[in-house]
């Protein structure tokens, strides 16, 4: 196997393994920070405007992580750098 | 095996695999939510339009990691750039 | 083995982990969630049709990471765009 | 091996693995849903109708995603593409 | 190994697995519905009935998962397409 | 390694293996349904003839994937119609 | 190595799997039973004679799919059809 | 490697193996078992003597596994019909 | 495979999965801290100012790990002392 | 290698790991057992005896279970049937 | 591969790795320790600086491990002694 | 390899493995036994002599567990019988 | 690979991973200790100081063990046994 | 590789791997000690004293297993029986 064709692979398996894996916890996180958002405004509503800001504000945080893996997915799909320099001539 | 072959066996099993990894945080985190809206609805049921608005706009930002791997699956199925510099002449 | 079989491997074991795979997260989060408005059904009778409504949605919501996955086995299965190059003569 | 024995090795496994894999999670999601249901009636028995109903509309939408995994299996054991294409002459 | 052997070995290896896996869920699902039952019976004698009725259409839903398996698995035993043509002269 | 033996030893591995992995989920589960009846009698021993009955037709249901897999366990072991192939002259 | 050998060792380490494995789910599921039992005595003096012959039908039920593994252990050490085969001269 | 060494490593791997895995679930059953026998003699002092004869009849039943356990590890040691075979001129 | 390829493919994939997996814990952990702010401005709404004062220099604490494996993967994308090392003639 | 280091490596890995897997459940058991006991002292000083009692017997059972394994290790170590073979001129 | 490859690949691997693994647990044992900083506050709002101090305290110690982790990750990837000798001329 | 390095290796790493693992259900063990002895002496403060003697004893029964773990591992590394028949002449 | 890559390579890995490992179980158990610390400080004001001192000891003994990994990976890197003795010429 | 090397990363390897693996359970164990402790000086502030000493008792007990893995890490990196004899002329 040519050397293009080895980093090629890695950087295909790689972006797909760390989109893949990356978005497990954020989806967790999220699902019980709503989840327990939900059972607040139940439980307090006339604080729903508290809630709802602080639960975007978490939810930006814990997306925030998400965004991290979708950055590196992207850097190795369109700007990998070792993939510019093994298919420079 | 030839360079187009492992390239091409790489992004299949990539695709599937990030497809499938990606939609079981996703789905559970949005069960979790659901779950709870359901509870509180039935426990404050004149909440139940700030509830489910809340819900929703969760529910978008859980699906939102899901479809970051959908993103990715299409791009390593359909706009793949490695592909397309193997495949090209 | 020549290029067209392993790429025909490779689709076909893929396609089979995508679906196993991506049905383990669904099942179980919709499972939740129906259990959870049978709960608030026998807790809250007056409120059934807010509940379903509810339910329904979010069922919609989590079938679709289910039907992502679907769509990704059928692409591999019937809409390959290695296996279509491979063959080409 | 010769390319025919492999696509069937293939596609053997891939059936198995799918279907044993694609029951784990649809028969454990129903069964939190059976037995909630259970509990519902035992607490509520004035709703056992709606209950049923909406028992029985989640089975349903548990039980696709298990179908899903049975329809994949029956494609690759009996309309393979794949296969087809290897063993035509 | 010819041909004859390898496929004949997969499709041993493939059945037990898959039975054996496809035993686990609906063995532990059906085991929470009916101890569920036996704990709303005892709560509410007066729907022992209801009660069984429901956990009687539950379990065969249930159990269809563990009966695709064993659909399969006969069908890897004793209906194989690929060993049917393996063995064909 | 000859054919005999490979086909042997596959179906001595598979015949424990399927009869170990199937043994799991059906003791739990049955634990789990006897224990529950027990606390039922224990609360409501008036009832203890519906619940015996109900136990009985549920640990039946359980047990029946313990039987799958027992009974594909003596196939491999006794009847194995890859064996009766492969041993035939 | 010859085929002997192959066919002892797999029936050797199958044997001992098959029986340790089959050991832990019979061992636990019949520790919850009993388990639960002694709770139900002490809340429920008066039906300890009930308690205890639900619990020892139980047991028999759970104890036989350990006896299962012990039944297939024992055939693959002293009544293995594949081992009769390949010894016979 | 020859035959005897092959068939003696694989006895005794599998002897220990055996031993080891079938001694985690009867203590850890026995311990949920007595831990309960404990927490109901506490509750119901007067029923200390049917509390312990229960217990330990259930526990015979749970040590039943690691006896199985124990004796095809003895057996698998010292009365192994494979090496018997192997080692008999 | 040459150097440069091999320490490129090392570089790629290790800092697609130092990102994945780094992002697992603080979504999780992140999670949780703003689930429990959320119950906590619930329960007593006149401390919202010194619960999200708390929160934040929390979520900030928690988000440091995730920014230390960010920085590693920057540090291996486009800072690597080894890659430097060995494409430099 | 020489079969006389084969069977001796086979040894001492066997020894030490049946050991230790062999000490994980029983002081997990163990450690259940005097938990619950010391609680059920502090509920009913009264009983101490009894309880201590049948502590002790409970302990000497699951500690059973870990002299099994450490016999099976010291007869693995030093009365090693198939060493004492293999090293007999 | 040469030895400077093999030295610099395992620094970059084990870098990445140590980093990685080492930010899971502080991150979720402070996700614990805010989130439960937080219940107290809204329990006890008098004590809010007493807790407070007490969770930064506390929020170090846990954080160091990770600070561990980093340093070792820097020391391989920027003053790696094994690195240094191997490139010394 | 010759044949001293090869036992050799077998058993520092068995020697190393066996007192890592054998050391993690002790530890977890003692925990429970210890944290509840405090409670309970919190809950009972008279019964504090007899709570400590039976931890003391419950705790020399779970060490127990480790040092059979701590024998083996010593007996491997300076009283190996295996070591010295193949270093001897 | 020479011996001295070979001994690099080992000890850079194993530093690497003894820290990452090592720092899970300390994180948590301090998360968990600290978690209690501030509920008993809102639960109990003016035991502040004994519950701080004592929280602050138990720190220490859970900090040692995190220390004790440290100190094995300085020593790996920078005072390395083996690693001298492969490099001493 | 020669018998030097291979011991010496045999050495490396697992006296890591043992200090990592060892400091697992002890800081899970000490964390859940410490935990209850602070727990039971809030709830019964009087007994702090005899609180205190059963668990600094406890805290050895626990601990002592912590130093067996670091004894034998030490000893496998100082005082290696089978490396003073390999090295040994």
């Amino acid at each position: 196997m040519d050397a293009q064709s080895a980093i090629g692979i890695a950087s295909i398996v790689t972006a797909g393994i760390t989109m893949a894996i990356g978005s497990i916890a954020p989806a967790i996180g999220e699902g019980n920070a709503v989840s327990q958002a939900l059972r607040s405004i139940a439980q307090q509503p006339d604080e729903a405007n508290t809630i709802s800001r602080t639960l975007f504000v978490g939810l930006a945080m814990i997306e925030s992580t998400a965004i991290y893996c979708f950055v590196v997915t992207m850097i190795l799909l369109f700007a990998n750098p070792f993939w510019s320099w093994v298919i420079s001539p």
